[in-house]
This record gives C-alpha cells, structure tokens and sequence, in this order.
C-alpha cells in the first residue's frame, strides 16, 4: 500500500458463515474522502447496509475502525478506535469511540478495520494476531463480565503464544448488558475504557459476538518520515503550552469540568431540572485527585501515546462503596452525580465501576437513572416496581443497586435498560426524557450555552458532546470566548465544529488536543503520516461530506430532518430557575435558520447541490430514489 | 383412588420429548410405606435414577411432591412441598422443603407430585391447572428474576382465565442463579419462600425448565371426616399452648433464636471461628419485629394454614441497603450476620431480598461469603480477585455486592457461587470449609450441642439442622432438656429424630408443630385423613425405611459411609475459644458407635438384614450387586 499511515487491510468476518477473510482497504481517492475511524465506517456502511435495518438484525453490521493516524508514534493522542454501526438506542448511523490500547493493537496486527456481518448461532469471538484472524469459539464466556472475559481470553490464549506476550493482548468486549440486548450496552476495552453511548454492545450481543483480542507486532509506516519529529515535536510544545493540556487534565482529569461547568450555572443537576448543583465540589476533579485516585496504577490508564493523560483509575476503601478501577471522568461524575442528585463520590465511582465491568454506558445510565427518579418522585411508577429501593435524588445506593438490575434487565431493570426515552413512555411521561434522537443528553445544561445546545438538536448521533464542543468558545475560551448566550453566528461555529470534529474521528485522534491546536497542525499531521497533502479546508471539506453522508443515512432510516432537530421542550420551554444561567432557556429557533444556511441544508436535509459538491451524488441519487430530498 | 389426603395422581413432564402426561400413585402399599413428599420422591429415585448421574445432566430427575396432609383444612402447617432430586451441591440424593402457598395449590391443581426428567432444548416452564397442564415456551422468562418470573407468568395467562383467578396463580421458579448453574440456587415460591439447600435450582437450569405455575380448585378429600375436628382442635390447642408456637414464633419469627443460641456460646462466628457474637442483639428477632418487620403485609407472607405464622415481611427505609420483601429468618439472618461478622441488619436484610429475587439459598451464600472473608484474610484469595471490595469481616457492603456477582457468576461470584467446599479447595485451604458432605453448616456451632453435632455428621443430604433438629432437647427443652455437652444417649436421640422428622417430612407437614406434639398426634393425623390406622411406631419405622433408602442411594453414588459421617477439623479439634460452650470440641467419636448400633449399621452403612427389616430388600439388592454392602 503506498498510502501512510494505514495497514492496508480490512478484515472482514462474516458470522452467519463464521468465515473471517481478508480484503483490501478502498482505492485511494476513496480514502482521502473518508480518511479512517468515523468517515470510514460511514462510507461502509452506506456502501454495504440499507439505512432500514433493525439495528439488532443480522442485516446490521458493526465496524471496528482505526484510523492512518492511529498508532503512529509521534502523533500525540492516536490511541483510538471507533465502532460504527446503526445504534438501537437512536435508529441513527452511530460512531462511539474508545481509547486505552486497543486501537493502535489493531494497526499493529495488521488491520485498519474490522466488519462484522451477520449473525452466529452461538457465541463467538475473534482473535487477530499478526496478520491472521480466527474465529473462536465463545460459549464459556458468554455471561461473563467485561473483566473476567478479558482476563480468560489472555489465560486461554497463553499456551500458544506464551504467557508474556498474552499479556499483551488487548481486549475488546462486551458486558452482560450487551448480551441482554441493553440499548444503553457499550463496548469495553482494556476493562475500562468504552466505546459508550448509543448501544454498540447490543449489536454486538444480538450477533452472539463477544469479544475481539488483539495481539500485533508491525508497525503502520509514515510517508514523509523526515518531517515526522518536526510536526511532532510542534504538536508537542504546544500542547505543553496549553494549560488546559498540560495542566488541567493531566492533574484533574476531565472532572475539572465540575466546578467550572457549574459555576456557570450549566451543570444539569436532578434531570436537568436546574442547572446548579448546590454540593458539586464535593465530586469535582480536585476531590477525586485527592481523595481517590490511585496515582500507581493511573499510569497504567493512560491511553497509549498520549501525553495528557487525563484518564484517572480510583480506589474506594471505605464501605459501604468498596472497589478499584477506571474512572471516573467527567461524563460519569456527573451522570451518576448531579443528574441524579448525589454527592457521594464513593456511590458515583462504585457505579462506575459497575458500568465497566457489565458493559454499560456510563452516561446513559447514569442519566436514565435520573429520569427514573423524577419519574418516581412524580408518582407515575407503580411502587412494587421498586422493590422498596429508595429511588430519591441523591441516594447513591440507587446508583449501584440499579446499574446492577440493568445490566441484568432484573425488574425495573428492564426498563432503564432500554434508555431514558423508552422508559419516559413507557410510564406516560416522554416529555422528562431529556434526549435528542433518543439518545441521553450529556453533562452540560445548553440554556447556559446556546451554541452547544444548537450541537445537541442537530448532532447526527443523538444528544452528544462530541460532535461539536461548543463548551470550548462558549465557556472556556478556546480558541476564543464568545457569549455563551448569544445565538448569532452559533449556527457558524457549530457547523465548523462538527465538520472538523468528523475529520478528527476518521484520523483517529483525540478531540482534546484541540484545546491546543485546530486544522492546521492536524492536516500538516494527516499530510505527514499519508504523504497527500492536505490542506486545512480539505481537512474541513473532509468533514463536511461526513456529516452530511450521515444526515444521509438518518433520512433514508427514519426520515431524519427538521423535525428532529429539537430539544426536550424543558429545555426550549421552562427558563433556567437559578443561578448564573438564570432565565435562559435554548432560543433554538433563532439559530437553526443560520445553522442550515451554513450547511446548505433545507428543513434539516442536504440538498442535491451540497451532496454533489460533496462528491456525494451517489448519495443523493440514493435519496432522490426514496422521495427523500427536499431540494 | 380410596386413599384419604391423595389426589391420586402424579404428572410426569419429560422435557427432552416435551411432553406431559399423568400417571396414577403407586400403589397403597407402596403410599403407606412412603407416605409423599421426601418419601416419595426418594422411593421414585431409588426407581427411576442411577444414583451414579451427574446431577446436571437429563438423566437426573427433579421431583416436586407433597404429601397426603399437605392442603388439608384442620391440619396445623400442612402448607409445605418438597423437591427432591440428585443435588449438584452434595452428589448425595436431597430433599429441600418450602412453605407459602404453591404446595396445596398444587393439590388442588389435582396432582400429589410432579416428576420432571430429560432436558429441554430452550426455556420452558409447566402450567398446571385443574388437572390439565402443559408446557410452555419460556425464552421470554429466560434470564428474568423470581418476581418478574412470577409476575409475567401471572400477567401472560390472565386472558385465559381472568384476572382474578390469574392473581391467584402460584408459582415456583428458578431465577438467574439457577439458569447460570449455581450449586446454591435454590427454587422460589411466592416470591419469597424457598426450597432453598442443595442447589435444586441449579438442576432445573441444566434442564431449561424455568417454572411451574399452578392453580386449581380441587380439594382433597380426608377418609374419617368425622374426625377430623377433633384431631385439629386437639392439635390447635396444643400448639396454643406452648410457648414456642404460641409466642415466640408469632411475635419475633425464627430469628428469636439468635440471643439463645448466642447466649449458649454457640452462635457460629466469623466462619466458625467461635460460637459467640458480641453484637448478635443488633441481629436478633426482637429487633427485627421492632424495627424492619411490616406487620401489614408480613400477614400475607404466611404459610396456607399456619397457625404460627413465623414469616416476616420487612422493609429498609434507610440507605444504604433499602428494599423490601419475605424475610429474613433466623438461618438467613445469621448466615449473613454472625457467620460473616456483621451485625449491620439492613444489609443483611437486603442480602435476602437478593437471594429471593436471584434465586439463592441465603445459608449457603452467607455461609459462603464468611468461608471467602477467611480465606482473604489470611491472604489465600489473590487482590485483583476482588476488584477493590472490601472482603472483611463485618463489612454489610461486601454481602449485597457478592450476592450479586453470585448469582451472574461475575468475577469472583463465580467461585462463590459453587459453595464453600469448592471455593476453599480453589484457594487451597479446603480446611476452611465448614461443610459435612459439601453441604454448608447452618446456624448453630456443634461444639457447644454435642448431638447437634452428631446430626449434622450423619446427615444424609449434607449439613443440615432439619435432618434432626437436636436443638429442641438441648438447648429449648423439647420435649426435655438433656445436657448439651453429653455424648451418651445422643446416638439414640439423633436416631430418633432423624426418623421422625423423615416421616414429618413426607406428611408433608413443617417440623415447627414439634415444639408443640410428636408422633402421637402426627400418626393420628395422617390416621384420620388417609383411613390408615398408623401406630406412632409405624409413623416411625416410616422414616427409619426414608433414612437407610438414602444412605443407601448415596453409597451407590459416591461410596458413603462413615468417612463421609464426619466434620470439618475445626469443630472436632479446636476446642470453642470462648463463652458458655469454651473449651468444647465435637466428641463425634463417642457419639457414632452408639448411632451406628441404633441404626444396625456398619461403618456407616445399612447392613442386609436392617434393609431387609424395613422392605429393602430390593435396595440391599441394589447395594449387593455393586458389591457395597459391609454386613
């Protein structure tokens, strides 16, 4: 392959057959347009999956992807790994990523994808090794945590490779939860480190597929290696510059959000009733630094090649919360925490404990958990559902009892396992899920920052962060602070945002360096490690057609557009009470307008003419053929 | 059938054909000689099983039986069935008893016993009504706990027979831990009663038969109508009289044993470690009435025609171990008080809830947690084992979480949850295990009840109180108190008991009505409702021919015999450290002659001519053939 960066092939595992086999990755020109990671598995699955499947059908398929930056020495943060399919949680085309080891393993064994098709008849596993693949039987493991999975499959694997170097082998697996077909079940690798939201687990458990192990030992090679230490030691240095980078996350984590977030009034406390959580300190990022993190075995967390580190491993030694693990960041903290009330660090971090050894989403459980009590407290759960737990604001023991009755779909349960939107109806409440395309909304209020809630309404994949961190402009001033109350030229920022973002995801790297550097230090990077030269409009450009590709998807799977462009009417209708975001709420409608000026979108769908400036005509050929388009 | 008690008739479900089908009782002569429930089962597996199968496997049956009392009006307590089967947990034949509603129901559905042989390939459950029944897909109830079992099952067949009488369904199933093969599931009924030791749960996962739901309107008809009045007002006005049936049990439950037992030395602590807990009052049955019993609804939580109602409904208001449910009773409370240090009642109680709703056997995973906290305090359980959990005596935490991890087998639940012999051999100190035929010792240390201590070495079904609850005589008084440090006599007394509780067991009547009356007033009752003239030696030669037919089933199993008639070395060699029993062992050795000579046995089996004495003649002819007779 003459392209850097990659490996140059993508394994292809057919489980229906239980046949792996190899292929080669797309023709070049293909790659530039969609790079890896995200945009990747986007253009897979528009190429090989029809939008309407059931996302739990053998018709759906999951996609491991890395990216041509992945695993490249010198590029600061290419750790990751992505797993695309169509999510059960939101009926989208979803991406959720990881980070860890795992990522770069798989570059390393030889591959820069993994499809997975079909479905098995009995449980399975994958393992890659150098080059080859196999397929593997599973049943032993089928019911096992995400911990006792992993730690089985290095034991099994030992006497054929030798105990030093099983070691070595990366996991990547699901939980209980994902067997039982949770839409809130995620991915874990490396046993605490997950590819979250949206139900990627599920996919996996309904195709009886358990778990991939990974052990590799080539090396993905860099097109112009002379300038390699150049644009690594400047992404470096300036990432020591930055002291979000440098000083913030390697010392707090990503919980030195809490303070600040709710010091703006936008820390979504109680079901996103208010947005200031009266006792936050006590679960911020500085008590978590001081109180719990275990500082030996934090090293061990950090993903590989970076050098942030914001990942934290925690030790609880006081009852009656007892444990040791990943976690938690900032997400997690405040999923099991303000959202539900609680304070109590040790309960927040023995859930999330849980969450990563049954397969769960920390967010969405978190959050569903919220929306369970205020569903409770409004009388509209039958009591014996409760079993007498107390499900009331702040009692941490709810938190560990229901992530266990989740994962296990043991009583109520059953309910939070299929996500706050289901569960809202279900008790004749949808209007207390706080959830865009169905998925959770995470920790941040947007009445308090209107850009990031005009990212909510419009993010591809449901409520998400992610997409475009409009928290950076909006409260922390990177790369430049803007009124987090204003609506005008939301739309802009939005939009360039989420195109960059998307390009971030296919490389694929970490979205934190972008509180150090923007496009052009992250195309010189991407032109470096392929040898294409890409320019930062390119880079952007490469984002666009991403973003639009999967609006794409969307329509053609549930007639994605306008109408889901929205926000919980709590957010749109009932002012901020308190605080200092006090009497805002999300003037959505004063930004949509110039948000799909931007994207050249009409009613919240792509236009012939953006598709095929896009290169996308293939796509709206594909939408024209449905009635799809609007312009 | 002219039988008085009798319905007449058994189902037989073979599930490997998946078929029902209905067969008449055996014989009168055989029915007198067996009576029901553990009689009966045991005559059916001397039958029908090679006592050589694995207990897993289709080729071991698992009988539902109750006995000719068993839902007659007037009869004190005859609201119990009984399980019997080969069990996973001993490899010895075992019976496990449970009280509620389910077994009269089954009475009146029309069948004595339910005999249940093969394995099905997917999830089933059996419906019995009015003398139909049918087996029916069960997939959906597959991994469902025991109340959301019994809730769906109720729900799903409400449109074919109303609502009302749907309500009225009893049922009995196995939860999680049964489907994932625990050797301490237990089946439940009502939700919270349960046919708890032996791991019967476990078999009827391995056979994917999930529940029985039962309702039925029949009732059986007694043969001296005439009499029946005055044998139950004679039976009610005795148990009125004793203080046990009458006060005791009523107000503070079984667990008012918890002070006495203490108060002897003789309270197992810390796995054994000691008989005296300095905390027990926190535990005892006083305070749960006090403090956690809900008097409103415990009502409902009695046995069908219990006069004493010794069953408690609790509920925790209090994080961090909120709930409610059946529970707990004295054997639960101390298997997961005192056994693992912990005087903390609401985890204790939570603990229960658990157990009922995952379908465990409360004294073999408490029993078991406190075998864990030794074994991880002399360092013998690797750290990562325990993922940060506070295994420590004392800690109310660490019994909620390991009753979770049991029952789904997560990390180190899945060596909990095979018991605390297998357990203890893992971590090679098979020592600590307080086990008589790999059955967890209950709650009382035998250093300080010498025959209690004889009893538990010659159970049959492993360690057990309900073998022959020498309790009664040496420590409450009943029928007399004898001193409870003596040897001699105890052979005699064990003997005794253990052939009368047989008997009571195949009634099948609960063994509490023996604080009250014994063989006079029990033979005249099964006299008055089956028209036999039974002599209160015949009602004891009854169980005397139960006791060798199940020595004799276990020899042919495993080779029983007095090597098995032991205990574990702590109780014979480490004399009781403190309080009222310090200084004691077990002087087992001076008590097994005179048990052996009382039996006719020899070396712990039954001789040719004590089988031929009770009608075994076809069973020492089963023995003879393998060559396993001694005399």
């Amino acid at each position: 392959m003459a392209v850097g960066g990659y490996m140059g092939q993508i394994l292809r595992v057919n489980l229906t057959e239980g046949k792996v086999s190899k292929e080669p990755l797309p023709p070049e020109d293909v790659l530039r347009k969609w790079i890896g990671g995200r945009g990747l598995g986007v253009y897979l699955m528009l190429k090989e999956v029809n939008p309407k499947v059931d996302p739990l059908s053998p018709e759906n398929k999951a996609i491991v992807a890395t990216g041509p930056l992945t695993g490249v020495t010198g590029i600061p943060s290419a750790g990751r790994w992505c797993s695309v399919t169509k999510a059960p949680l939101t009926g989208t085309i979803h991406d959720s990523h990881s980070g860890g080891k795992a990522g770069p393993e798989l570059k390393f064994a030889g591959f820069d994808a993994v499809i997975i098709e079909g479905a098995s008849d009995h449980p399975v596993y994958l393992w890659i090794h150098d080059g080859k693949a196999e397929l593997r039987d599973a049943k032993h493991l089928w019911g096992k945590d995400t911990h006792a999975t992993t730690d089985s499959i290095k034991e099994e694997l030992a006497p054929a490779i030798g105990k030093d170097e099983a070691k070595e082998i990366k996991v990547i697996t699901i939980g209980p939860a994902g067997e039982n077909l949770s839409k809130i079940a995620c991915l874990i690798n490396d046993k605490s480190r997950a590819a979250g939201r949206g139900g990627h687990g599920a996919v996996w458990g309904s195709k009886k597929f358990k778990a991939i192990a990974i052990r590799g030992h080539m090396v993905p090679k860099v097109a112009k290696e002379d300038k390699l230490e150049e644009i690594s030691e400047k992404s470096m240095d300036i990432i020591k510059k930055s002291p979000v980078t440098s000083q913030s996350l390697p010392k707090y984590g990503t919980a030195v959000l809490i303070n600040i977030i709710n010091a703006h009034g936008a820390l979504p406390t109680r079901n996103f009733r208010t947005g200031v959580f009266p006792t936050a300190e006590k679960i911020s990022g500085e008590r978590i630094a001081e109180e719990i993190v275990d500082w030996k075995k934090q090293e061990e967390e950090i993903c590989w090649g970076c050098p942030m580190g914001c990942a934290r491993y925690s030790r609880i030694d006081k009852p009656p919360f007892t444990g040791e693990g990943g976690g938690p960041e900032y997400e997690t903290d405040w999923a099991f925490g303000a959202q539900t009330g609680t304070d109590d660090l040790a309960a927040i971090t023995k859930a999330n404990f849980l969450c990563n050894e049954l397969g769960l989403d920390t967010i969405s459980m978190g959050h569903t958990i919220g929306t369970l009590m205020e569903l409770v407290e409004l009388g509209k759960v039958p009591e014996e559902k409760l079993r007498g737990l107390k499900v009331t604001w702040g009692n941490g023991e709810a938190l560990v009892e229901l992530t266990w009755r989740t994962a296990y779909r043991s009583g109520i349960g059953d309910d939070l396992a299929e996500g706050a939107l289901r569960l809202a109806k279900k008790y004749n409440a949808p209007e207390l899920a706080m959830v865009v395309r169905g998925q959770e909304l995470p920790a941040y209020d947007p009445r308090g920052v209107q850009g990031h809630g005009l990212a909510y309404a419009t993010s591809n994949r449901g409520g998400c962060h992610l997409r475009a961190y409009l928290i950076a402009p909006e409260v922390l001033g990177v790369p430049e602070l803007i009124d987090r109350f204003a609506t005008a030229g939301k739309g802009r920022w939005v939009k360039n945002f989420q195109d960059v973002f998307a390009t971030l995801d296919s490389l694929v790297v970490c979205k934190f360096v972008t509180f150090a550097y923007w496009t052009d230090v992250m195309a010189e990077q991407l032109s470096v490690v392929t040898g294409w030269d890409i320019s930062p409009a390119e880079f952007e450009k490469i984002g666009e057609r991403i973003y639009n590709a999967e609006r794409a998807f969307n329509i053609m799977s549930f007639g994605d557009g306008e109408e889901y462009d929205t926000l919980p009417k709590r957010l749109l209708e009932e002012p901020m009470p308190e605080g200092p975001s006090k009497g805002y709420t999300v003037k959505l409608s004063e930004m949509l307008p110039e948000y799909y000026k931007e994207r050249g979108w009409i009613r919240g769908r792509p236009t012939r003419a953006k598709l095929e400036e896009l290169d996308l005509k293939w796509v709206s050929d594909m939408l024209e053929k449905e009635g799809l388009l609007y312009g």
